[in-house]
């Protein structure tokens, strides 16, 4: 037995996410397909971060276990030629048995893309959000500030989460523009559901001057989702990668 | 009467092309069912480039007459708030009613993207057409030299063509690259049927070496289909403007 690990980066657009669902396509079930028709074993690969639907990465990390022959490094490839072009496997390689994407310490990179232009070109509007007034991108980063370090982000986290705690350690936060594009780029050791997107639209509504910059750090104390914005459309989000 | 412009972008994948077609969605066919809602009238819209199926745009110009007494300017709002999101009208302007996007003169600059990485990322499938080999860019900037002024272009057309003419006149080919992604931007006053996606897949010939640089003076001189390379993806051309 060998536990192999995959990089894989997807186009979230047409999938209900990454963990596997009866009745939906996901990305894990796309994978799994593959993998237990060659390899003639059911595998189920454990992915370490279960992306909503309609949520892209650059990098989610999944570890599955086979019997198989076939060099850890090959496995990128084979499954390239047969998976849709909406999910690629950037890379794989066998890793030592103890590794578990859960259990070991890691550093994930989300990112929230907002198109703050008039129009929301064709080609951007998979992978960004529109907010079409103009974006304070100064007070959004300001505000981001409250976010840093280790608290309880219930108020970042939606009411239907099942995590037995809502503290969290936040790496840091970093929101900039690039013509019409905002991103704010979201570093942590672990995130809550739906945080980012929560986060996102907390520092929408300073980049707008709905809220004020101190708000932000009211709203992490107050520990009530109640409080803090709206989450932002899943579309914007992307899992940019995550490092052990 | 007046007569209205409009400058539409759109992501082609989903559309049968510009052109209105019986049992096909077309991007003109889009906004003909809503102009012609909205003002009760028989709208067709005219369009400059009929692009393909699958072929992008940043910037088609269309015009349509209509009896309306609605501001030129307001109807990229209108149409917008309408449209899927995978066309959107960048402006809307009434016009001259001797203008006439077929018989005055313009620049059209297509752009053809290539994908030169060892994967095709998900979110860049739709917009870029993969070739792995790393390409030899300045030999195709080299090789796309033979092709800038007044030529004929019969070699570099589809044989499907139903142009009385086979000469054009191409102003500009710039080759870049940007870490994985290659460009060829052409920009000339015309194009025949196919034209930017065979010269793209001629100079990718040359630049996978596998056609020298001299070569491509040969094609042109040969007015032959046969000389040239293949017809790349339409999934990797985007007209990116027209200047009148």
């Amino acid at each position: 037995m060998k536990r192999i690990l995959l990089k894989v980066a997807y186009d979230g657009t047409n999938y209900a996410g990454w963990q596997v669902q009866k009745n939906a396509n996901t990305v894990a079930g796309e994978i799994n397909k593959i993998l237990s028709e060659l390899l003639r074993e059911e595998i189920s690969v454990l992915g370490a971060s279960r992306t909503d639907s309609g949520v892209h990465s650059m990098g989610n990390v999944a570890i599955f276990d086979t019997e198989s022959s076939v060099d850890g490094d090959k496995f990128a490839y084979i499954l390239n030629s047969q998976l849709p072009e909406d999910i690629r496997v950037l890379e794989s390689k066998e890793v030592v048995e103890s590794f578990h994407p859960h259990k070991c310490k890691s550093t994930k990179t989300y990112r929230y893309t907002i198109d703050n232009g008039p129009i929301l070109l064709p080609t951007k509007r998979l992978y960004s959000s529109p907010v079409k007034q103009r974006l304070d991108v100064d007070a959004m980063k300001e505000a981001a500030k409250f976010l840093i370090g280790e608290h309880d982000f219930k108020s970042f986290c939606s009411i239907n989460t099942t995590a037995r705690t809502t503290i969290r350690r936040v790496i840091d936060i970093d929101v900039d523009r690039n013509e019409d594009t905002v991103t704010i780029d979201v570093m942590g050791e672990g995130f809550l559901y739906n945080m980012v997107r929560i986060i996102a639209g907390t520092l929408v509504e300073v980049g707008l001057r709905r809220r004020t910059i101190a708000s932000v750090g009211d709203t992490l104390k107050a520990v009530d989702r109640e409080e803090a914005g709206k989450t932002m459309p899943a579309r914007g989000l992307c899992l940019m990668k995550i490092e052990y």
